[in-house]
């Protein structure tokens, strides 16, 4: 007879005691390599505590899940459902988490950590590069849970929709985890939120997922809370710059036939084979290292653009290539090589659907008994969908010596 | 030789050295005495940790003050003229701080904490009642600090603009000691503001305190705090009960010619006395001691009334006879006994001066170098405007017999 | 159909749910009276953030047991009777708590706040003077829960020991909360413990609370948490003085037949009153509440002390007639007003059963399976007894110009 | 002209301005290189939150020792010193931190970080491996602080005596920040300690770093706190096990030949070079990054060890070779490859100098105005020397399969 629980220990949470499901998945590799996947990419570079882990935050979330299961009071196999899919939720996170995530489509087969995870949850993909993964549906399926309802689940998708909103809605567990979490580690206090109280004020009101009008101050202080944590940490243009150099580093070493699989790797395994190959890509990955970044020449607010040049800037975002072509008009009209500008967007984020900034959509359930929706309670909510978040929609940084000459002809050769 | 340095330490700030001005005055029996005053009233009903008292936030408004001046790098005097000030900014504060100062100007020559504090500080007042206090004035003069702009000071007014605004303006020292204060003993989260971030991020421009672009999160953080602790602990509407039950039984009292001097009194006389009294005043305290409090029988938000309704509430709301008045009617239509029905307002807290609410006009010190409002800079300045603070204007309450019939009849009692 | 469930909201332990017998005892009274009783008595003094009360140690020693109850997997009967008797284990506190609890036997008929507890939970007492007290019997035994096992339970009682030892042993419920608390409200950081892993290291074996291996470190923090806030917070010897000033005030008044009921009271009353009596009495209160304290003339370790003399003292600690004419000695000796020396002790506290220092033996359930006392399993159990907690045993402070004095004489006064 | 100074937000300490000599120190790729190199080696496999890096603490470090410079009131160049030194005292660390440095002198020509550190320092050796390293001593130089002084600071040398202990003294900087730092990631509240009390009570006192009596307290609590953080974290068997597995990788890749400049890489590279050798070492490496770690066969404490079988162990701590034999003869008698059986100590760890936990022999300066040892006035210092931590002396681990076969045979393995 083997070990059937086991207490880890988090520094949000305290002791959890795991068993059951819980332990047998967080036993198989592809759980255990989250834990060399960091949960904000290069914002360590900025926030020097920000070294937390997938790991954590996946245990974490299933912790939360948890805590609201109990508090719903939903039955024994929902409430099984929901948390394994909280656990399960981040399983296909590449290396740097979100870092690479926009040149997934254009070089690899693969979408987003997302549709990776389902993968992995449905057994049809082993991240583990044959090191005994594949073990996740069997797992689920032993323990009675169906791999397919938690595979849909981690995008959102059931039919009771409290359980999707639950996992990936307006007030969610991944985010009430993942601020806290991020507020711990890198010292930012604005991601305090009060999870006794948010998780003691949803109800479920006509299958539906709601908050009672009691607790409106304590989701407003979470969607505050998650706009604040956006602008100072996750959006930092610091972080962004960082994030793009290693990025365009990948990009290099793809071209040239390497990294095949970079998003089945681990953080160390991407830095180490870029330092390893010739020229730029190991050049970049020694200034990430070394912190010396490049600097940002442009941060150009959305106020700054015109529609049509927002338009354009889209498009570059949207299209990898296009993207690739301006970073070098700019190099090639200011001296550098190839490389050596790079082109980050937010207006983008912004327009498209960033998950973590979606519209705040989430009703309210008034005492009077009635729904209102969110933003006709507050005007906060109405607020942080206008808030820009960041204040810069197109950034562009090089070496310090392109700085000044990229201030001059940036418009010139992005918008002629 | 007497000690010239006390270290004294506090739940917040940590070891606080003392010496100096600031150890004489916290020496004087009128510094002591806020020991004795609750910082948040009877709040204490409803958040069982909230005893803190107006001696400890004194203390910690003069070590941000403190830290501030440091910061901003102010020469010595002004740095000794905004310290003290901070330290002495809520010395005229009466019993339960804030519960009964809406009845100052009817029942006695007084105003409010800060006109009586500039009378302290002046030496013009003895609220020891007699027990060694009035040096205030002169221990200020042996430091070389002129009492005179000590008392401007609390209310904001200095030729220094700066300086008025460091203690009285929209990003305060008084307020950040405070919401960090209150978050730690009412255990509500959203007070935790990121007060090293504030500190930091602070400057001084053509003789005005504003914030730097890069520091805007940090001041829409502390904003979005101080509404949401308005709304979870500073106007919840039990609280408010209970203030209101505690005023009518002293408005009792002084029609009966008792407790004339109340305003200097500290908590535990007013309690006592009250409950030594007969009959009403005694029966309240002790549904106040025991937690016996009346009901809200109509809590109704500013949607819920018209313009003239609202126009009739603030004459009620400023007019203590007025609303005593409104208050009997109501009594006599249900068939309670005078003092069984209380009104209370919150409307008229917004649309008045209400210090802690009033609106935020910082100025935001561009990158560029430009000035620009923070309302320009960020949606959830003008959105915290507008947000109301609770989301009740008017509260009825009673005991609970009379719940039902005063839902009834409320409106008609009211406005006809 | 009234409320059947509340929500209070702990500075310590977040929202906590309370309903059932739980719900119905805090409504009482004699519980809501706790609101009112400081759970440090004068430790404010020196702790400005000193203010929390029993009310909220007691809801949050009934918190700990209820987490202790379901880590243990106790029965449902047995954990109702445990988290009961945590709920009302303070129930008899008298003012300032353990201020006066040196003078009950001399000069009431009542013991110690423990035995008060028990006559409240019997119904044999009415602590509320005639203010709807005395239903906590029936309330218990209409939830089903038998009010003498309660009361044998607050005393440690019980013929399953391990609920005696829950509540009242090496490591109980009580302790869990007051450290983690104290720590909160004093900003020492010693309190602060490690709840979490405590609650699960904790066993049943054999009918014993034991902790297991793996556990030692967590027992042994809490141990030395314990003791430094001995020395830190609660010996304090500022502390000492302001509670034996107050406690000679309140002597005086019950020589001359005032306050004989002043177990029953508040601590506002007791000062109120005390501070309304003529001479002495009035006096010290008002030293008190202005905090001008007497000064420590002496403060003399057990090493500097004969055998003989801690008899001498413990004798005087033992009799209040015997300690108040050894203080009337030194007074007269000094030239000093009757009242205005006074002699405070720690050696005795450590001789005789002082509930929060005494032995430490709880057994440690050793990997292999045997039993062994905590004082095998590490050095800091028994160096924890020896340590002087705090280093003072005997104390004696007056007003500042007989410290001199005090200081030549004290010991040809008291040991000749 | 360039950015003069930097703000950098830490998670324990907040936001930390840096500039001078210390901006300049940052920048430097050996500082960075800490950035990549994890404070508690591979303790993150028991604690998840313990990936904080040297980088981090090495900045914690100095910005205690400016806290204790300013409270000490150090002349500017002694505080520059000791400032520069704390920033620089883990220099020289190598990967996982203290993971393999008991193989340093056998396989290198290193002895350990600090003697690495001093020839960073020194500029007699390039840790960057040709990426810029070198300038430290230039930059110190240039800043007026000589490079030798400061080398022989980290080892604790200086004719002023108090600025060698308050960087490598019984309380000093180095601790007081990684006690906190450790406590903060890993969750486990041991390490919190009271640094604002630490830092107010120590003084200089006859040319030495001694504690005021009334500080005794905090000191007893710094001191327990370290006892127990070994105990729970830093020696935690699995911790042990993990990192032996580590070690006995690199050892296979040394003797062929692979990795001998693995002293200078940062973590990543050692874990990725390691998985990508053949055999062993690759095997390992997905045992530690998967956690599928070795089991603990044998914990035996000294108490189970004849003085003649310690003397044994004792040899093999001291000789890696002899210590491999040993090992390959357990393997061999249970059936096991060469490097499945590991050896790990503790017993020599606290026979040998253990930094962190050696004698704790700081004076206490008493109120009276003599010195005296720490041991005489706190029993506790004492029975902290005699406490084992942890209480296993000798850890024998391998794959599940010959435990049990290890528990028999491991004594006359070992002793015959």
């Amino acid at each position: 007879m083997v070990c059937m629980a086991k207490v880890i220990h988090d520094a949000i949470h305290g002791s959890m005691k795991i068993d059951g499901v819980v332990l047998d998945v967080v036993k198989t590799p592809e759980f255990q390599r989250l834990r060399h996947i960091r949960q904000l990419g290069l914002a360590f570079l900025v926030y020097p505590g920000a070294n937390h882990s997938r790991f954590e935050h996946s245990l974490g979330a299933w912790n939360v899940a948890k805590r609201l299961s109990a508090e719903l009071g939903l039955p024994r196999d929902e409430a099984l459902l929901l948390e394994t899919a909280a656990l399960l939720h981040d399983i296909g996170h590449g290396p740097f988490s979100h870092t690479f995530e926009s040149i997934y489509k254009h070089y690899t087969q693969e979408y987003d950590h997302m549709r990776l995870g389902q993968r992995i949850i449905l057994g049809k993909i082993d991240i583990t590069e044959g090191n005994g993964g594949g073990e996740i549906p069997e797992i689920l399926e032993r323990w009675g849970i169906d791999p397919k309802a938690v595979a849909d689940l981690i995008l959102g998708k059931h039919e009771r929709r409290y359980l999707g909103q639950a996992l990936h809605g307006d007030v969610d567990v991944d985010q009430i985890d993942y601020l806290i979490r991020d507020a711990h580690y890198t010292g930012v206090a604005h991601g305090i939120i009060d999870m006794e109280r948010l998780l003691k004020v949803l109800t479920i009101h006509d299958g539906e997922l709601v908050v009672e009008e009691k607790g409106v101050e304590a989701v407003e202080g979470m969607m505050v809370a998650r706009s604040l944590m956006y602008s100072r940490v996750y959006f930092h243009h610091t972080v962004k710059i960082a994030e793009g150099m290693l990025t365009r580093a990948l990009e290099f070493a793809l071209e040239e036939g390497h990294l095949w699989d970079f998003w089945k790797m681990i953080d160390c395994r991407v830095l180490v084979e870029l330092e390893d190959l010739e020229g730029f890509p190991s050049e970049i990955v020694k200034r990430v290292k070394y912190r010396n970044l490049y600097k940002a020449a442009v941060l150009a607010g959305a106020g700054e653009l015109s529609s049509e040049e927002k338009r354009e800037l889209l498009a570059a975002y949207r299209n990898v290539k296009k993207r690739q072509e301006l970073e070098r008009k700019l190099a090639s009209e200011v001296g550098a090589r190839e490389g050596e500008v790079i082109l980050e967007f937010s207006i983008a984020d912004l327009m498209l659907s960033e998950p973590r900034l979606k519209a705040t959509e989430i009703n309210v359930l008034m005492d009077n008994g009635e729904l209102e929706p969110l933003t006709k309670v507050t005007p906060l909510a109405n607020a942080l969908k206008r808030r820009q978040t960041p204040r810069w929609a197109v950034l562009i940084a090089s070496p310090e010596e392109y700085v000044e000459k990229l201030q001059k002809v940036w418009r010139d050769v992005l918008f002629s």
